[in-house]
């Protein structure tokens, strides 16, 4: 006899096999499409994801819910419970006519973007901006209602479940209290060397080699995986076929490269989720802010030390034909440099980013700040963290990212939780053996990796995002080690 | 109030999004999956394969085909009816139990036999064969209840509606009668005139950008559709995103060219479909025959002429820094040489592989040859027709081909029926207006494809196979075209 647990691992499964096409064609979309192809692809890619809601949704999945939870039933088996009805709460918490207006706005608001920000068409803008935050505010207050919590921390749920507007307010309150200021320093100290010059022109195929051998040195399992260029790096596909791309540009490789070694950590995570679990719910990466937290273990935590530029160096000497010092390259990618784009931030002005959005995008969605008053508050806040005028330039200012183009309120602070939480898992994971950071030293990356794995990417979502964090580090989210990070490095 | 007719075209469209996916998945299978993904991807497709087949069986389709079938519709609108009944009696033919134990079988076969060929193990082979045949006469049987012909034809009018094979027979009589003397007669011929020294190493990006240079000549739509690499070349994608691969050959760039320019006039056909009926039956390629005719038309008709080779001569010339002329590049196209391999051999040869299949697939069906027979039948036919020992040797004789693996009996006479309709079809287009061998001489192709869009394209499905060809050619399928044709090339 069938339990109802075995009818859900059936039914998840097979949504999975679905989900399966839709990151495939999604990857395929940014990747390989013809121009002429994205019309048709856009309803393909819509009608499939119908049918997985629609899958998602079913009655039936509520039934064997309850059903399942009377079982008896594994630790584990009941952590994919618990995600089960999570994903079958989300699938029907919003009325579908309500998700087919927020689907059409967001659409519209975002292909309209595209031109009105080339045009810096702050007007023409906040029309479109303003039904997708009027369709968001009734999501979130419905969000609002299912899980008993703020309208913004409904949200925010989305994307790192559990996290609080309470727990970011007394993250960002340090932050703010600790940056202007450790910035400020960072810029005098830098004034004392000034940057190498590393700019010259290399062709991308030399670019795509040493990026290919970055790779490996991470322990990229190409079998498993591809690199290929988009016009924004990403990664995507599926566990068993992990795909990242990149951007190459000729007169600047460090940023092409410190993007490959981003990437690779996502795709570490995803190559190493527990394969026992592939196409359940417990299987899958653990939210937003973790994922960050291993591309940024990757990209600003290993990547950046000296110990590992070290081992580049030569790496990108032999396939450059230079002969730059593991130094020059540690000036290069350590340089502050405030600037009006979020993506283009180095380490540390990225938070000064994330805070500002945050601060709007909570008021927006409360109902404590209207669009109109979006470029106020933008210019007032850049001021004062970064110290950069942006009047006027909506374009580099408010109206820089996609994200609120299609209603992903929520979503910013993920960033900075990654940020944090890497902080926190290199600390521990330095720590964990005598021998670890003279292992690095040497380019033997095992030891570091399988400390990751074992702490972070075997469990998928067993545990939630505290629990994951605590059991690692001995923490809960940790300020104080992202500061003293960062204080230590560009203090 | 929404029609029946409307509520089936909007059924299909959906359909065709879900397809649209699966080409899309299959396409990135053969040209982009990382090794381990085979599995998670096979897995993804069936569900979603499972997906298409359940709506496409749903028995509201019966009834809203019952009731379009009364309700008024355009001429076209009725052909779209007809089609849809067709998908519709197709999808439920079968009992489901029948469908997954041809899928296992056939997916067992196919992947023993990549092994088992390389062994030239027809031992091992011919057990999994034989319950692919037990199945397929099974299904076959079934066919052919509900179709009223016999169980071959039944199997035949899955890839080209309406053929019979009585009429293969007379097609097959006829071309046994004078086949096995031309070739000797073009054998002989040939001796006088040896084979040019072609055989030079070209690096693949060379050739690549000659391809490309080639599918522009050919008006392939770049913004619609591009070229890759795979290990067999093919077309795949969708009508607004066609996908055609090719496989470099550093030693033999003449080959890969060829390919290149067989799958763009499959391509120029999908890209030319009737964009109003797009999503719907009567908007898809009619028949494998027709579309094999296309193709052929662009590679054999077309490509082997003097005027198109004196065109191309001159791109060959530029992208591989070589002197060729146009008539060695003729000696070489059109060089005659029996061989073993379907896939390697000459157009004037290949009609004799197809016969001996149809032959010895045709009495398979029936129940007139046992598998154990194969051998005997398919060494006996290669040494009449072909004059080539082949004992022995399976895997370079009846183990060569995939088709059979997966039991698609009934598609090796569309490569023939191809041929033929393509020799129909590019002498009438030669004769349609008084200009259009000077037009093709020039190097202007334009009236030569505006011909084939009015004539072939544009239609769909919108009429069977035979009223396509007898509109376009004012004769249904005519072997002495296609004989005249090969006696004035090769005899």
């Amino acid at each position: 006899m069938s339990t109802a647990y075995s009818q859900l691992t059936d039914t998840f499964d097979r949504i999975s096999r679905l989900n399966h096409l839709l990151s495939i064609g999604a990857w395929d979309m940014n990747v390989m499409m013809s121009a002429k192809g994205s019309e048709a692809r856009g309803a393909a890619m819509a009608e499939l994801g119908l049918e997985v809601q629609r899958r998602l949704s079913a009655p039936q999945i509520s039934e064997w819910l309850n059903s399942a939870e009377q079982e008896s039933l594994s630790e584990i088996e009941q952590a994919n419970v618990r995600e089960m009805r999570r994903e079958y709460e989300y699938a029907t918490a919003l009325p579908p006519e309500l998700n087919e207006a927020l689907s059409i706005a967001g659409s519209r608001c975002e292909v309209a973007w595209r031109q009105q920000r080339r045009d810096n068409d702050w007007e023409g803008f906040k029309d479109n901006l303003r039904e997708v935050v009027r369709l968001s505010r009734e999501k979130a207050e419905r969000l609002s209602e299912l899980k008993g919590v703020s309208r913004y921390d409904a949200m925010l749920d989305e994307f790192e479940p559990g996290m609080t507007s309470e727990t970011l307010d007394v993250v960002f309150d340090d932050v703010r209290s600790w940056l202007p200021d450790l910035i400020q320093r960072a810029l005098e100290k830098q004034q004392r060397a000034p940057l190498p010059y590393l700019q010259q022109s290399f062709p991308q195929h030399q670019q795509h080699a040493l990026a290919l051998d970055v790779m490996k040195l991470l322990q990229f399992d190409f079998d498993a995986g591809r690199l290929d260029v988009s016009v924004h790096p990403f990664s995507g596909g599926v566990p068993t076929d992990s795909r990242i791309t990149t951007r190459y540009d000729e007169n600047d490789f460090v940023t092409s490269l410190m993007s490959v070694i981003h990437e690779t950590g996502h795709t570490r995570y995803e190559q190493n989720l527990p394969k026992q679990f592939a196409g359940q719910p417990v299987g899958l990466a653990r939210s937003m802010g973790i994922h960050e937290s291993q591309s940024l273990s990757f990209e600003m935590q290993l990547a950046r030390t000296d110990a590992f530029l070290a081992i580049i160096a030569p790496l990108v000497n032999t396939h450059l034909g230079t002969d730059f010092s593991a130094g020059a390259l540690a000036q290069r990618v350590r340089h502050v440099a405030p600037g009006k784009i979020r993506v283009d931030a180095d380490e540390l002005t990225y938070p000064a980013h994330v805070m500002l959005r945050y601060e709007i995008e909570r008021a927006l969605i409360e109902g404590d700040l209207e669009v109109d008053d979006i470029p106020g508050a933008w210019d007032e806040r850049m001021q004062r963290y970064l110290n950069i005028d942006t009047r006027g330039d909506f374009a580099n200012g408010c109206m820089q990212d996609i994200h609120w183009t299609d209603g992903a309120f929520g979503y910013f602070p993920t960033y900075s939780l990654g940020a944090i939480y890497a902080a926190q898992l290199f600390k521990a994971a330095s720590h964990s053996t005598p021998t670890m950071m003279q292992q690095i030293e040497s380019g033997k990356l095992t030891e570091l990796f399988d400390w990751y794995r074992a702490n972070i990417w075997q469990h998928g979502r067993r545990y939630s995002s505290q629990q994951l964090i605590t059991r690692a580090t001995g923490k809960s989210l940790d300020i104080h080690a992202y500061r003293a990070h960062l204080e230590s490095r560009y203090g």
